[in-house]
């Protein structure tokens, strides 16, 4: 039996991460910097597939972040995978990208993972033993949020509006060693890429700031 | 000014990782798999280095693990930055390899980072209050001083050879995002290639070897 080829890839963050394993080894490639997702994206692509003398039609199952992110980035990452896809028949694993996030941080304290939105705002994600929602908070909110919390860390580039302990800057992004493992983790989720659903959780901006606009707190 | 440009690679485990940060932006790069180090570290160099549209020359610093780790592995890893300095004359900030790796896991636990060595020792190394030196232990000696440590959490490919709890397995190898962290944390540090001191260990090795043929206690 032929090994099964996995890709992995997030762009909800300034970073994008790219994983392969393949029968010839695990390759892992991340760039971040002032090109746009738009510009590096299919290059690094195309450089990672090289190392790992593999193509895209190699590809079984891809591992995608969905978001919440930064919208144009994530677009970028999920048509990318759509065209790959619709080619190649791969099937698509769907990553909440701020959990992806969440795992770069081992601890037995409650995670929060929280990134910028537009001015105001965050998306965020309580993970503690209930499983909550990814989220769009404003910045007021939230604080009221994490007041009530207990012994929390804070993981993410919206880390710095709050008040608490901050984890190490590297953790703040998708990487590809956690993309692959929790791709892995939920192979039996693998959809086809029509049913591929970003989490923009966008309608909540909309619904804050409607709200916002009627004078009601939120 | 010219930005600093910044190479980091380990090759110490069964995972080779190659960071870059450049005028382009940060670009990381890792393999593991069955090809040999001496195989495959190059051509992800190269990889590297040509995703950032940069030279060889171009870099002014490089962050080194030095092990301990597998010895060949390590050696074509320094050999290959050897090669490079001496002819860019790239200054060398060299790294504990156990100590990179201890830093992918944010706890506040004691950290144990534990790698196998040959058969009936490991390199292992204690993140706790005092700092302790990275050393090589037989397995039944590091078992006793674990029993007299308090909560702890193992960390790198020994790990299952010791009772307690275990971090994720991609938190076992040196990852190019710490490796990059703990590279510009320690620019004050960087010195000549000539100058570059593998922390092989090996002499504790042949120490405990000949102990054991000489019937000693460890």
């Amino acid at each position: 039996m032929r090994t099964v080829s996995i890709l992995c890839l997030d762009t909800s963050t300034a970073k994008i991460s790219l994983a392969l394993e393949s029968k010839n080894g695990v390759f892992q490639l991340s760039y971040m910097g002032r090109e746009k997702h738009a510009v590096r994206l299919v290059p690094l692509l195309d450089a990672l597939l090289k190392s790992a003398d593999s193509k895209p039609k190699d590809v079984d199952l891809i591992g995608l972040g969905i978001g919440p992110g930064n919208l144009t980035g994530l677009r970028i990452g999920i048509s990318t995978v759509m065209g790959m896809a619709s080619v190649t028949g791969a099937k698509v694993v769907q990553l909440n990208s701020l959990e992806v996030i969440s795992k770069n941080v081992v601890t037995e304290r409650i995670k929060v993972v929280v990134r910028r939105a537009r001015s105001g705002f965050v998306y965020a994600q309580i993970f503690d033993s209930d499983s909550k929602e990814p989220r769009v908070y404003s910045v007021e909110e939230f604080r009221e949020i994490l007041e009530g919390l207990g012994d929390y860390v804070l993981v993410g580039d919206g880390s710095n509006l709050f008040e608490g302990e901050v984890s190490p800057e590297w953790t703040w992004f998708p990487t590809p060693e956690v993309l692959l493992q929790e791709t892995k983790n939920r192979v039996s989720e693998a959809v086809p890429f029509t049913e591929i659903e970003p989490l923009y959780v966008q309608k909540s901006i909309a619904e804050l700031n409607l709200e916002r606009r009627r004078g009601h707190g939120v």
